[in-house]
């Protein structure tokens, strides 16, 4: 951690900062420049959030940490990368993973349709919402306990296991006991509790970044996950928040090689929220390949115009189909396969 | 709701849409434009995601709705204000309502202390975490019931009441039990569950505006928390995510008249991580005053240097004191008292 | 042009409106809902700002356009979609063009050895700026004229025709003697003086995004220069800005095909300014090509370390040729060549 | 300036950094820590963008910059606060200037009643554009010449100094020589060419901040001008963009006490602009006095429906006048008058 004094700063304010670092148990060293002096210092600074409120010391100008906050998540820890394995299937390694499905789990026959439509494309993970987070407390807010079994149902007949979203912590074991893959949403980033709790279950977890979240701050978020003692945690790039409005969101594609380069886990790119506009939805997932994604999530949907919700971003099962054939003529230029 | 249908979209399309508007329920009225034509619904749009949905049908360029999708929390519903009971005090009518304390609660000696600081400058509610929501797992995560233990002797002391964050809804009956408020921090904003059982409970609620959500979003949240019968809900700007990189966040003062048009919801603000830093923390108190806010709430610490969590941006006793000063001076301008 | 009118509108601000609606000669069609009235406007909206106003009329709600205000560069205007030739290489159909290049032009050497590098590559177009617009006034501000005609010498000497950034009106029609392509820079998207300007020459126009504009303004500042005779236009996506801190700018690839479902003009990635790290240059480039751009604009200097400018996102030789040849890989799948 | 080497940075890596951080006049002094080496710079940093090259050196994690990079803006270079004077007001001291009028000249009559109405309310400049900026080609541009004339006439007949905007180099002399302060749009903040020609004309310059700037940028461009002679610089915030959409942008007060911290230079802020909606004008006028601007600019015309411009965040008189009344409350709270 670097501490810049202000200019004018005195000797005594500049004694007491020593001071203070040693008592936190840091190394100081001054260097004193023309129009101020810096103060180097010198141990691990993880959890010191108590340095960084040296910052309203008198004539201190600012503090700059030097290390990431994250250790378990970071590539420094772990050069290597992460494979997490869900049913068969390995992400983050060779294979580039796709998973499809509606938003919502409406109907039996909605989802058993669905795993077969994104099973004959290529998919192999269902996704499919028991949990909803909706925005309005007036919307469909899920099936809850009924929609995961008829998840476990279509895994039973399609043979594909399946992701669905948690989005609180009393539901962790339930939703453990059915699903193949936890997924915490964007709105749930930060839900530390709910962290903590996937983190205990032995299931891999789809941690997506929050809608104004920096990169940091999901590694950070994957950090919490991985200190409870599960590490299968595979990020997800689904969109930030700008002033754009012709698409829902942005999705931030150098997301995926710049999260690589802090971390060894892998990435995922959620084109459906990334874009919310369904022609969109085809070019970035081919991108996606490009910029060396592990993999996709993608919402499809039988009959989108009568969707429950999202029906506006899913895709029908032709387009599915297509953006399928497409992912395969761009995986074998990075070494993957489906 | 208005549904523009493309330049070139065909009869066959229009019919469509037509039968599909009247299938929900609406009624449709056709104007033939120029270029365009569009298509009127007139009927409830609350929770009728599936007409949105007909923005993938065939022919159709956008759906755009009419209505506000929240209703208890708004002004149509309700013109005049409302006013919500914290203890003895209330926010909303004439009186201006400062919430003071530091972020977390960490000692029994700090939040006594505190408690005499803050009310002997003229705060009428203290605020401390018992449970924090921390970016990293390795910093300290609240004293928990303890906390709100040391917090209650703290009331019992100062005859403060006190509000205090519930982070999972687990622990909402036992914080409800302590806490004379309840606050739901910006990361949780759109933790539904959460908000659903805050909604259940006979106590005020103080609800965060989220890093980047919009003023829409956050009456959103307090719907789903009034839809659960719990109408006590206190609106708080806390700062949105921007580029500008001197503050910690912006904060968006022009919120407070904005959700007042919108809401009969009282509104406070919280310039302490609105801003982060803690020389601008007094201007944007008195600003707070002149845009018509209901009350602050603001971090205090006995010793801001030592504080465990956001030293950086908690005023020392002195300041909050003279910052108090200020406040008193402005809120005659606005026929208000503390 | 649809009107919202508030819930308690009275019949004669009614009236008004409609009155007003006619006066601007636009054809009213009420609306009678459950909830609100709203009002059709049939006529053409461009350029009626006055509609617009209506807004601020007792009773009304909000305005709503239904068209985009740009004409020109629609594809509602003209459904093939535009190419653009600079030289003899055509931006906008089959051919993938890369524009590549020094930030600035700082010496003949420099110049001329980065004409060489890039061609040797296989990049078609040169860049180099020649008056450079820097945050600074104290740092290095182009060569200028000097720098235009050593730009002219390495055309000469490479054969490749070279692209510019002009900064003020009054120097295009030097910059447009020397240059085959003017280059409209982020921060000058809405100089508007000057986009007249360079609609009045006879060269093509490279026109980037501003920093946080949409994509909808950007297309209005083409209009710009397309209203004045210059049809010549290519739209560049160089990143908008977020709260991300780890990249300079977020690359919002989503733009190329959204830009292209609203315009017939070509499209081309920046992905050094886009993401400022150079690591991330590589895979956004790939990408580029799978979401369908014409061509790239990339910083590429002999010797980055000592660049005056952007050296830290500016490709070494050897990395630019294997970028080349990673999108040469990519360039059949889109059916696309250099 | 901080280098921060990499975890693994090889000895050679360290030794070429430090040769080159000599080569540009640096003195270097390493730090050994337990995590990662960082070296200390001395020297002066400004302009010195070939130092910031150095992230690119092998082994280089990051390169921070310790000094601010302006200077003559800066509080550091003069610590008593400036004041503008503009006829006889004197922005930046102990008056509060009051900018008022219409967004552009629209007919000689409106102009001069514009002048009278914002003069009786107790406005000290007027306020109107010749030149306008307008997104649209197809929009009213402004009278230009005719329109200066006009507002020359209106300075004759009320007594008030004007200030209009000035979009391009070559009419600054034009404007300067009937304006009495020269505005810089926001649209314009970082057209370097237009400030530099601004930075030669002895009248005073009202500089915009961009709509996505920080407050360094704004204070970059502030140095701009000041870097050619002019020191007569009022900064003005005026919103920036984010996602909210109820309002066009969001006023950022808080820039107001820090770019007080950083720069010695008078503030203002623009609530018309900063908001977008008309209602949101008075509080957003009154906290902007509260946090300590010098002064206010705002849009007044005499009938808003019918304006040609901007008329729906345009005052109607009467609105002007009670916001007046208001801010002339709360002038004495902050020792200001009009």
């Amino acid at each position: 951690m670097i501490i810049v004094m202000k200019p004018g700063a005195t000797k005594a304010q500049f004694n007491h900062v020593i001071e203070k670092v040693k008592e936190y148990g840091f190394q100081a060293h001054p260097i004193v420049g023309t129009e101020r002096t810096v103060i180097g210092c010198i141990g691990d600074e993880r959890g010191k959030s108590q340095l960084q409120a040296l910052e309203v010391a008198a004539g201190v100008e600012s503090v700059m940490p030097i290390l990431k906050p994250f250790k378990l998540a970071s590539r420094e820890m772990k050069k290597e990368r992460s494979v997490v394995k869900v049913g068969k299937h390995s992400v983050g390694g060779s294979q580039f993973v796709v998973m499809a499905g509606p938003c919502s789990v409406e109907t039996r026959e909605q989802i058993l349709r669905s795993a077969e439509i994104v099973k004959a494309a290529g998919a192999q993970i269902l996704r499919g919402g028991a949990f909803k987070p909706r925005t309005s407390p007036y919307s469909f807010q899920g099936l809850e306990e009924e929609g995961l079994k008829l998840l476990a149902e279509a895994r039973e007949k399609s043979g594909l296991p399946f992701v669905t979203e948690v989005i609180t912590p009393t539901d962790v074991p339930l939703v453990a006991t059915y699903a193949d893959m936890l997924q915490i949403g964007a709105r749930n980033m930060q839900n530390y509790a709910l962290l903590k709790e996937v983190g205990r279950v032995k299931k891999p977890v789809l941690l997506k970044r929050g809608m104004s979240s920096t990169m940091k701050e999901l590694l950070m978020s994957a950090e919490y996950i991985m200190s409870q003692g599960n590490y299968d945690v595979v990020l997800c790039e689904r969109g930030i928040r700008t002033f754009e409005d012709y698409t829902r969101n942005t999705c931030d594609l150098s997301a995926v090689p710049a999260l690589k380069e802090m971390s060894h886990l892998p990435v995922i790119v959620d084109p459906s929220h990334g874009t919310g506009v369904r022609s969109l939805i085809p070019p970035i997932s081919k991108a996606a390949v490009a910029v060396g994604a592990d993999g996709l999530i993608i919402e499809v949907h039988p009959n989108p115009e009568a969707a429950y919700s999202d029906g506006a971003q899913s895709l029908m099962p032709k387009q599915f189909e297509k953006l399928m054939e497409d992912v395969r003529k761009y995986l074998p230029l990075e070494d993957r396969h489906l």
